[in-house]
């Protein structure tokens, strides 16, 4: 009884958040079925689109979070911790609550079955109101991510902000799809010769799995969290997030905003609750591991994403982990837009990227170009070059590099530039804004095809191999092999020759990769397009799943149906 | 540029059985969007319906396979078995190629590229062609998996002919929706400013996991094998099939189709095999944890299924095991047609079904009825009477019980008579047209509610369980108890109450399960109707997933996509 009445009352104030975002709902699964161009939330961060005061406003609401204990009422708490250091050298000191993992969990499970007999138009109706709650106070949430990441200005906005919402949405549509192509009510009636025909009314109900944990990572706490998030919530399951010791902030906003509007609509915030910990303690594991923890989604380390894939096999594991992107250089017909394509790609956010290519496979005799043959080393400087033209002066150079994340990366760029001969070194940049932000920018070392030991694993930073084959065909095979063993979230080719091109894109289909061809204009690899590019295959180790897409979605519930004679 | 030779060839061969097919796919499309009845084979195996000939020639074809070679003549046969021991005491004798497992594996992956880029609709042409020729020989279909499972004829016919075709094309849907969602091709075009927009042309491919294994049940080869076969197949898989070693035929007889079909339309054969193997050899487990083979599907024990979904960790696993099926009785208006239908769902194929009811909960106190108030015992007699009705004729009986399939079930079956206070005694019948046959009928047992660790287990076969509980309330905990630790592919209740109806459907939510309400006619619940009913819900422990849905077919195949400017 208590539940059909939770039910009632919460179903007439979530209603009214389903009407209110019917549109965009109905646009968003327009766009997965058309996957051409769409976006629902502006990327620009332009006065002119979010207003005069909203940047100043948003840096304002961030700064007063600082230093303080960040406001969550829910249940369970221990005590504090303040984990953070922003790459910049800001100091955060923002304090958030510790939780006793029993204590959460359970909470989360209270309000489970309301939320569930709810629906699927109650439920995306309150995730499209928490999405729009987000993108109201967009510029908080930008500099939450600019200062936990070390990702530049531009990048945190359109990043962690519109293009991470744009991401939540297209997810929401997927399950929205997926919950609604089965009938809530069906009539069947079976003829039965000359008798009177079998009638029955079935009933089909969509049920969540359990708690989902969402195991957010440092460098992108959004963008990687929001399509599990809010495919887990929307399909009926209570969520607990774990972010990330040292990028907590961004995930505190967010849960504090889905928990505002839970309770606006009648529903138990604890639906979704924060799960922050000391650096090192375990929790991911801890929760992750436990027999009512039916969904994890995790992005980071092929170590740890294996891990859950071996050890949490209660639930449905979504984890997107290391890879060995490439680029195979053929020929092209434009060499310079090639080279500040490819070096633009190396130096957004220093190589920070799972989508920053790694490899550039390159035939020592050269290639040919519009600008005549080039030889390997001449490519190498092309792109070097363009890499130098972008980081030269460093007021520029930040705002593309941002800051370098944590100790790790720095310490892996040192190992990198002993491993062989340098195409590019890199270059420490002095912030013009923050003094104590570590900046450096991408580093180039020469290899062949025969180290594969070195160029066959993840280097992640501002690591890249330029790499010298026999041939395009020696490419190609390196390109299969390498990313048929360690995965790729990216993969490209230039080549002014079809027939190569053609054999690249059978590479990319034996591999299991996203595949761009001649990138030389606005369009980068390491960028992908929600309601069009999809991130990751889930066909090669980089991945075992897709943002966003049918097979995404599917499993975080199920259909029990009943059935009685009319 | 072989693989571009074959797609061509290939193509133009399959593209007229999609034409050809395009009617029944549209009306399954449909009906898996209504859930309402439809049925694309007709289950009577009335000569009206088949023709005065099929069935007699029927029984010829599958007479005449018998003590032979079973004509399959795919690569990698290193000797021949015959490991079929019929339950109706019938002498098979039919040989099967035993494979070479790498060579039978790498013949699979060899097809495997022209397959994935014929694309969704040649794959499903070629897959309703064959759905179309076993349909054309469905009386030695029937003829094999009667005399292999040991379900009388007519069960075998429609269990294992039509609704096996039935639940296939269910599943040929689902992944045919799933692989058109994303459309094959995208013109992408993103303002950028006052500048020329970016322009891009996106392509997605349909890119299939890696050979799939199929590992049949001994009791429904073709209806629990068909979903999971044709799912991975038309998704661009190799499939090898393993059938039960006492299971065989009706799965070589697929086999033997499918290839000939696939070679009709151009592609390799060997996208589809059979690996028979002696009683006992495992080679289900050696198949089942390659790296290469990606997708699993498996009926049977809960034992091997934990064990596949805990070692075929490089596959995606879809498991149906066991369960403890359950029935709420708490009152009825109808109490001639509740004993009726329960103790038709006993009796059919003595229990042998994975949705058979185990587990009766009947209060202590007894229940309310149209014959006014009926003691527990009253309802266990009841029942009885129903099931002695039903088997006292050995000729009727027989065509409803079948044969036992195997010395396991007897041995428990025995076991089981010791247990508890008999409500039904098990009857052994003489079959009057196979004297070898050995036939059960139902045994009942009476228990109480604190012998949980008796009944909180599956017992397999014609044995049934009535459970005096303290009231409907604690039917209902033990209900959802013991369905959410052990799991159940059924479950039905029996009141005239709403609010005992409502609840035991809340139930039934919390636990995960299908559930059936006051069942006094022609519908039973251990049977579910394809394209309306889901079978099982992947909700409890007796299975990962539910024949067939989205979730069932969505993570078969991935989408790769490439993109290049326009």
């Amino acid at each position: 009884m208590t539940q059909a009445t939770t039910q009632a009352s919460a179903g007439a104030t979530a209603r009214p958040f389903f009407e209110q975002h019917r549109e965009i709902l109905k646009r968003a699964l327009q766009a997965i079925a058309e996957r051409s161009y769409w976006s629902a939330y502006p990327e620009s961060p332009s006065p002119k689109v979010y207003g005069e005061g909203a940047a100043a406003e948003g840096e304002a609401a961030f700064r007063a979070l600082l230093g303080k204990d960040f406001p969550l009422d829910q249940p369970g708490t221990t005590g504090w911790v303040a984990s953070e250091s922003s790459p910049f050298g800001v100091e955060l000191g923002v304090r958030y609550p510790h939780p006793d993992v029993d204590a959460l969990v359970a909470a989360a499970q209270a309000g489970m079955p309301a939320w569930r007999d709810a629906g699927p138009q109650a439920r995306v109706g309150v995730c499209l109101e928490i999405l729009h709650r987000l993108h109201r106070n967009i510029f908080e949430l930008a500099n939450a991510v600019q200062f936990t990441s070390g990702q530049a200005f531009v990048m945190a906005f359109q990043a962690g902000g519109p293009h991470a919402l744009d991401r939540a949405l297209e997810a929401l549509a997927y399950a929205y799809a997926e919950m609604t192509r089965t009938p809530t009510k069906a009539d069947w009636e079976k003829p039965a010769g000359k008798g009177e025909p079998l009638r029955m009314t079935k009933t089909f109900h969509v049920v969540p799995r359990g708690v989902a944990l969402v195991i957010g990572c440092n460098t992108f706490p959004t963008w990687n969290s929001y399509p599990g998030l809010f495919a887990s919530l929307v399909t009926g399951n209570p969520v607990v997030v774990k972010p990330h010791p040292r990028a907590v902030l961004p995930l505190a906003i967010t849960v504090r905003t889905a928990r505002e509007v839970l309770a606006d609509a009648g529903f138990d915030p604890n639906l979704v609750t924060l799960a922050a910990e000391e650096p090192g303690e375990g929790m991911a594991s801890v929760l992750a591991t436990r027999p009512d923890v039916r969904i994890v989604d995790f992005t980071g380390s092929t170590e740890y994403g294996e891990w859950l894939e071996a050890n949490a096999r209660q639930a449905a594991v979504y984890t997107e982990k290391s890879g060995v992107n490439a680029i195979i250089v053929d020929s092209t017909d434009d060499f310079a837009g090639m080279c500040r394509n490819v070096g633009f790609s190396l130096t957004l956010y220093s190589g920070q990227m799972c989508t920053t290519p790694q490899n550039i496979l390159v035939p020592s005799s050269g290639i040919a170009t519009d600008e005549g043959h080039k030889s390997f080393d001449e490519v190498g400087a092309g792109i070097a070059g363009a890499v130098s033209k972008l980081t030269q002066d460093p007021g520029r150079a930040v705002e593309l590099t941002g800051a370098i994340v944590n100790a790790g990366v720095l310490q892996r760029l040192d190992r990198a530039r002993g491993i062989g001969e340098l195409v590019l070194d890199s270059q420490a940049v002095a912030h013009p804004a923050f003094a104590d932000a570590v900046v450096r920018t991408p580093l180039v070392v020469k290899l062949g095809a025969a180290d594969e030991a070195t160029y066959g694993s993840e280097w992640f930073g501002p690591i890249s191999f330029l790499i010298a084959t026999g041939s395009t065909e020696e490419s190609l095979d390196v390109f299969r092999r390498t990313i048929s063993a360690k995965g790729a979230l990216t993969a490209s080719v230039y080549s002014t020759d079809e027939k190569v091109l053609d054999a690249a894109e059978q590479a990319a289909l034996d591999a299991g990769v996203h595949l761009s061809c001649n990138l030389t204009g606005g369009v980068f690899v390491n960028q992908s397009a929600a309601f069009s590019d999809f991130h990751a295959t889930g066909a090669n180790p980089a991945a075992n799943a897709s943002l966003t897409d049918g097979a995404y979605v599917a499993n975080r519930f199920r259909i029990v149906q009943s059935r009685r004679h009319r």
